[in-house]
């Protein structure tokens, strides 16, 4: 089963031009037979934002805001699950850093950034929930957007849930999370998919270099540092299916649930 | 401040000879100003029994059997802190693989490994104790054992708890620690000693290359694979203490530890 990261540069307040960036991704893709696809995070707004004033105009509410819209028909038209990253506004004017998740069927879910990175505290509210593991077309998945790398308590607690293939949108600046996301694979045994984006806002260059890594570790494919590219490669999600890392060793029964405690604490 | 990791090469069976490898291995640290030593995991005995009757007789009490006693001495003689790997016999007959821990002024503590690996199960009773975090000579550190590198919980609880310095005897035989450890070092910001073996016993290769990493996952130094080596660096373990990885993210309060809770469930 073929699976994507896009690799896109957003234009900076330009949502209609970056919907119709992630639509081109898209159908690039499904000519290619990929079936989940993962877009950078916040990729219809851009990323760098000064004040909430000028975010707030470009937010949009999930699923009826016009970029899910948009996914949703394009799930249905090329049998694709998407997951891509954009800025939620709610019902309260609240706005989130989302990650939102459709199929070919319809719409499965957004997840709102836990975890908020430097200057997203003046922007975005932080979620409140776990992100979700979802069944679709063979795929057990779910999300974590961006700076969640940094919490192996996360990507932890989705593959006590049954996910194989953690989706991960972000838009990285610091040159550490491809490497500690292979952990994540390794530590789980699972895939994961870093779709990171390129380009540069203001002070802020964004470092590329997506990848998809296999549930021992392997980089099955990765981007370049500044080119907008879309990597594709094939998985069996039943490799991360079975968490024995040695016949006797087991990554969830092996764990000492009962000590864990101070995590909580 | 000097720390090294003591790259060995054990003789299976053969305690007497793999003292004096100890000793050596401190007096070479010690004339380079070393205070902080790690030897690797069951670094005296050896790691592949066929047998727990082989291993019975070779396993001894801490702090009371020889080789702990022996450490003391190093310790105190050369101002080091020593962590090493040994099989470690309790009054009930049941051996544990531990590490035992030793400063200038005395028995620190002995941790028994909590995440037994492959044959482990048949030889070893599993600890049910979460290291404890030591303050001497300026380090605060803390020890696990090989394996539980796969459980991020364990690493993370004893950056909860203060440790600035993991200290990581090992007997590697796959080729994912190395990778995974740079992670913990990131996602604690702490630095992480690998002190691994060389060697063959039986069906199995231990992989070598002893690390040692600094809080942003820099490899400050890496061993070969198949040379005993004496790996050392000078680190500020002040550097460890600091959770910011940014100005406005800090590994410790910006933890969502309420929604965690299905860690330990």
């Amino acid at each position: 089963m073929k699976v994507a990261a896009a690799q896109t540069h957003p234009r900076f307040g330009q949502p209609e031009e970056n919907r119709l960036i992630t639509r081109r991704f898209c159908r690039r893709a499904a000519q290619q037979d990929v079936r989940l696809i993962v877009f950078p995070e916040l990729c219809i707004t851009g990323y760098n934002f000064s004040s909430k004033k000028a975010l707030v105009r470009l937010a949009e509410p999930v699923p009826n805001g016009p970029t899910t819209q948009l996914w949703l028909n394009l799930a249905k038209a090329h049998r694709l699950i998407i997951v891509g990253g954009l800025a939620e506004l709610d019902d309260k004017g609240q706005i989130f850093n989302s990650a939102v998740v459709v199929g070919p069927k319809g719409f499965l879910g957004c997840y709102r950034k836990l975890h908020l990175f430097g200057s997203e505290w003046e922007l975005f509210s932080a979620g409140n929930q776990i992100p979700q593991v979802h069944s679709v077309l063979g795929f057990k998945f779910g999300a974590i957007v961006c700076f969640d790398w940094a919490f192996p308590e996360l990507a932890r607690i989705l593959m006590l849930e049954g996910c194989e293939v953690l989706c991960h949108p972000s838009n990285l600046v610091l040159p550490l999370a491809q490497r500690v996301m292979i952990a994540r694979s390794i530590e789980n045994r699972l895939f994961t998919i870093t779709a990171n984006r390129v380009g540069t806002e203001r002070d802020l260059q964004f470092t590329g270099r997506s990848q998809i890594i296999s549930p021992s570790g392997d980089i099955l494919v990765r981007g370049r540092s500044r080119r907008s590219q879309l990597l594709i490669t094939e998985i069996n999600p039943a490799e991360a299916r079975n968490k024995n890392i040695t016949p006797t060793n087991n990554l969830i029964t092996d764990r000492r649930v009962k000590l864990y405690k101070r995590l909580i604490s």
